[in-house]
């Protein structure tokens, strides 16, 4: 375990997909190649129960299987933060306990989901909920799914808390990124900045933020690492050849369905197609793609491997 | 019980406020006092557990205790709906069985209100989630804190399933309700409408609706179901007369605050102001109204007492 | 020529669709049938160059001459309502002062739609633009197109100036409707409310609005003259009769294409079909209906005629 | 002049604010003052009736004006960018005529801002727009205004038209901004891609892009310069240095006011304080800052000064 209060956490920490059986069971046998995958190639920490890993679609012994599996096959070998955003207080409390008790590092949360609140609504109920915390918190931006962003003075107000660590974005505004990350370290220098669309994780590392929770290294973990090394390094040519293939990869696998749903989808039956997954039951409201969507990735990972080779870069 | 399946049911519908001690306790002395003072004033019937009942800000054990408690004191003489609104969908059959063992009548359930479904994705869904529930559902369109709108079309595939028996919509929107009616209907002509915001639910009534699940009725039900009567009765005068008092109510008590939550915490404190409910304790990440609104609170009464008298009509 | 302070008017007040030959010409003959089309049928008023009559996608010189023509044409049978709505104020007051000059008896003007105001930079426009305006004034809520809701306290403020005599509502928010007809009958209870959406109209009629601005009444003006001479009356039975056919018109003509703009291409088309137009060229961005769509437009007519007849009820 | 599409433009392209008299006249010796300040400070290119210019806000009139004006001053120094963004399609040829005759390099265009358009709606306009315009265009994608997007799908469609030579993108979402830099140059490899938000211009540079259009280079042209520089020399260090300036700068300057109008008031006013610019009249319907607002960029001001010299990096 490591103290993310006095240690900072930086480069590439993996959404988990969920390899779920059905909507009741984790696929274990699958979680367990998943993270192997994952520190076979390099990455830096792991992330539970995110929008990628479909938190608010498991039932709530799913999310405690997860937390649980997830840490022993881990086993203390990479930093492990846990979503525990909920709509109820107390059952995201419930969430961090599982947690701490499963030797993870670290708690993301998400502001509450279905009731929207105001600026000083929002920065009161993190008042209230990171007292009870027993682990590290990062914040999660998420305002697609969740319709509050937390404004950059919200969270230059709550970085004052010594237990708020971090935020990690997935609002994809760069304005917001660079006010947040201006603010917060107004407050706190060291307070942690990840970014959550691998489309534009390069370039915010080199801005100074942390690195980035980046769904494809679910499939492809050595290819985030590297972006984030050459970013890290400054290496701006290497990025932006590295950075081709990212969005390859963004505009071939997460944009073959209609609906909102595409990228995890599509992220989800790659990571089958590759064998890091046995299924990619996705839970319910969303389902797995059928035939003629599967036979798009299918294809878009052929080119992908014709033309970039196996991706360990 | 009744069975909806085959006895429609109209009227007035009222949301229930929570009674709450904090948190993780629910204040059953207030919750009987109220449910009383509901059956004294004349409604068809209890929703539980919806969004004025703060569903989704609620622990899962404070929910059950709400669905038990209501029943046990209930017992019998109303119509009771459960709001089973829930992310997972194996959380939304936990509920929806706990709710059948106490003997509620009918369920309502909203979207998954994380992830935005397409219409396609939302009807699969509930053709999934319905055949699992042991009781009569309503749909539950709540587009604002949902994300996703029941298309008419989406609708009028899932009236094909018996076990759907209407849908209450909190949308505001008139066109969306007609259309709904106007499309549901033609698949099954007793397929329920209710209309959520009591400030359109009279003309909603005359225009065909089943009634109106308004959040005023907890302060004041008897205004509430005489705007129902006239409505019903097609007593046009009449139902101006009392629109003109809905209104002020909601002009005055639900207009308060700043934010979004002006609404749930002008009602809940006004509750606690009538002597409804004891406290009017409002989950994380709300919370009550301080001094200033507060008053505003009592002002707004003390004016509808003398202008109205006790809105007993 | 009637004064709209003094004279309050009601009933339905068609918005005309402009008949085109293309982008900068009006069809001169078409507005002819058009406009004794609507006066045959019996409408209280006539509105130029609202949302249906495509004002923002007409050039100057179309608009002007679409003023120009109706009130020729009109010769004073009917008061005349022009749109004025604008990005620059200096353009919004010369299209009025044509208005004016051309003999109309009324403008109507929703909010800037480029740039997004708050509430009270959108009353200290008004409050700018009002007095230099030479007739009176509706305002015109289309938050769709706009982005922006007349607040109801905003629409309270600005009902103290006697020139502002009314509002048109295409919100299709019932709510929102009766509470800016609440608010703004405090400060004047001449204010005049109008409807936009003809699926609510009846309904918003039987609760004290003075009308509709109903864009099917180009197709039909006798079904929504008749729709709203039962709501006047308080004949629900006969208005819920009427409103069947209205929503299925709504439900066939305006739900054929994809995008937003099925409501205008469906209407236009209609129009054609009917003969009221000679073409139903839509001025750009958006293009009339290809065949298929065409054929729908003609199979719905054609249920619609034998179901009930030519509609003139 | 040069010919955009032969020989691409890069570098910080101000969107000029419009510097107004009244609502009617245009400030012409402060535009002069504010060309020669941009050019001496070193500048790439002009942007006229932008955004930031207010085009929506001016009359015709005014808009021709500024062109003429514009054009005149700079006297063929610098490539003239013109937006033409307008709802009529007859209108916006009309100003791009005006453009050419003037001597402008290019054109900008926004999509039709009242009506919404799918995106095959909105290609459509596009290919039926370009074939009429006298010069080059750039696409211009401004979603909060506009309540469009161009999908990536949609420019690549577009970026066939030799005549459209490149995006400027105002979204501020970095996803969105890589997606259609992918897709453009897989069509055209000089398609060039311009950033708005001058937060994250640098890193956009830096990835690929050819220039940032930043109102902020109408008070510090250097800093922006200075900024491009080191993105385009790939100077990561200088870059992030600079950045924290014109962090400095957004976070004071353009978050004074409460409304969606603050960066427009604080952008102007600061000009006006500065020296650039005689008054910082802004068009309705926005207005300019009262004493408090006007204070507080006093002390932005003074404190950027103190903290970084007179900006002439």
């Amino acid at each position: 375990m490591i103290d993310l209060m006095k240690t900072p956490l930086s480069g590439i920490v993996p959404p988990l997909v969920t390899p779920l059986v059905d909507n009741e069971t984790v696929d274990v046998p699958s979680l367990e190649r998943l993270i192997e995958h994952l520190i076979a190639g390099g990455v830096h920490g792991l992330f539970v129960l995110g929008t990628t890993g479909e938190e608010q679609s498991l039932s709530f012994s799913v999310r405690e299987q997860m937390i649980r599996e997830s840490c022993r096959i881990n086993n203390g070998r990479l930093p492990i933060l846990v979503c525990i955003t909920e709509t109820s207080i107390v059952e995201a409390v419930n969430l961090a306990n599982i947690a701490k008790e499963c030797g993870a590092d670290g708690l993301v949360s998400a502001p509450p989901y279905y009731f929207a609140t105001g600026q000083p609504e929002l920065a009161q109920f993190y008042e209230e909920l990171v007292p009870q915390l027993p682990l590290p918190v990062f914040l999660y931006n998420m305002p697609s799914h969740v319709k509050v962003n937390f404004a950059p003075e919200t969270v230059a107000r709550l970085a004052k808390m010594k237990q708020v660590v971090g935020l990690k974005d997935s609002s994809a505004n760069g304005v917001y990124f660079q006010s947040v990350m201006y603010e917060a370290r107004k407050v706190n220098p060291d307070f942690m900045m990840f970014c959550g669309p691998e489309e534009m994780t390069g370039e915010c590392v080199m801005m100074g933020a942390n690195g980035g929770v980046n769904g494809g290294a679910n499939m492809f973990p050595e290819l985030y690492v590297a972006m984030y090394n050459a970013a890290k390094e400054k290496d701006v040519e290497k990025l932006v050849e590295l950075q081709s293939i990212i969005m390859q990869i963004s505009r071939t696998i997460y944009t073959i369905g209609r609906h909102g749903s595409s990228y995890l989808k599509g992220l989800k039956c790659a990571c089958q197609q590759l064998g890091v997954i046995d299924d990619d039951f996705v839970a319910s409201p969303f389902y797995k793609f059928d035939k003629p969507e599967r036979d798009k990735v299918t294809i878009a990972l052929a080119k992908l491997n014709m033309e970039h080779g196996k991706l360990k870069l």
